[in-house]
């Protein structure tokens, strides 16, 4: 029964709109790379209050996580884990094209996460105290990365 | 061409709208809490018909996965699997701050998720017949554990 | 203040609108089946230009991974990796009752994804050059797998 409605009724709410962005980081190499700031900054820009953030990284050999941004031997430790649960060079392997590095990093980023989408409340990232985004280069190599963002909210 | 439009055409489709919350959860330290019914009662309290909700869990030491939710010795099975995968105390760990079980907690973090998204459809979470919403409590002591919750509909 | 707004106002930004639907898939056992042309079209039907897709897979025995879809042994190469991590008959496994490819499977679904979200720009989705979707079947029998689709955009 739209036609009954008053014509302002459809802002008697907040009109959800959305953005989208890609942003480019240069990574060092395999290893962590923190995003939070400039993730943060972009929503705040925004104007968006309460919303959904949505990260994708558009690779398949480098990952998004989101882990412990107080203590960066949580870093170093999961780096030496995976290192030693998928070795590099491994003869299980067929795709070496680039390298003993190469599947690794595909099995790395099977293992972990293309994607995140973290709430937003108050114009800032729902994060809990200790967590913040990384991207996980998985490569030996630096890599340019581009990570593709929809915000949807009010 | 807005202005063409008549002002009820905003109203000929259904009007998106938004509900966030966080629901926090008392684990009993390591293993699985199903959550699924708590969820899908707030989904179903906000009266959204279809849309999509996100989970996200605020915390780098627990994890949200969707599972067998039949036969107990899944979960059990997984807990067993992780825990031959990732051993506590394991020496190639550097952050010990909180004991054996800490690295491991965000290692098992990294392998699993942090956040789950489920379309909602007629109502409710459109989950198959076997699947539920669990956290994994990943440290051997009890935490609560805080889950920001984001819905999108009509 | 939405009373001193003009009708249109909520017109002068594309209006939000969703469309959600399920895909079913036959697997072939054990394996890759790549879905990311049959989503694209979807999307490209919708005629939403920008907005995020998020894809849901209703089982625990089959997960959606985002991956290189240039060359084939990059799957084959995953496929070996996972069947040597989580070895089918493993006697950890109290969970067997269909098989020893059984609880393999769930495990393999908790190290990888039940969904992802991909945002859409320009109509298509914004995967990166090399990236395709795959539903990766953990069973070694054929089945029949759903994904639960959810689009939101203008």
């Amino acid at each position: 029964m739209p036609i009954a409605l008053p014509p302002h009724r459809c802002l008697s709410q907040p009109v959800l709109r959305q953005s989208t962005t890609t942003l480019s980081f240069e990574t060092r190499g395999r290893g962590f790379i923190e995003i939070t700031r400039a993730v943060g900054d972009w929503v705040r820009a925004s104007g968006v209050q309460a919303g959904l953030l949505t990260l994708f990284i558009r690779h398949t050999s480098a990952s998004l996580v989101v882990q412990e941004n107080a203590d960066p031997d949580v870093c170093g430790d999961l780096e030496r884990f995976f290192a030693r649960l998928v070795p590099d060079g491994d003869p299980l392997f067929r795709h070496r094209d680039e390298g003993p590095d190469d599947m690794p990093a595909h099995v790395r980023a099977a293992l972990t996460s293309v994607q995140v989408s973290v709430p937003v409340d108050d114009g800032r990232l729902a994060l809990g105290t200790w967590q913040g985004i990384y991207i996980w280069e998985h490569r030996t190599d630096r890599h340019r990365r581009d990570v593709a963002l929809h915000l949807v909210g009010s």
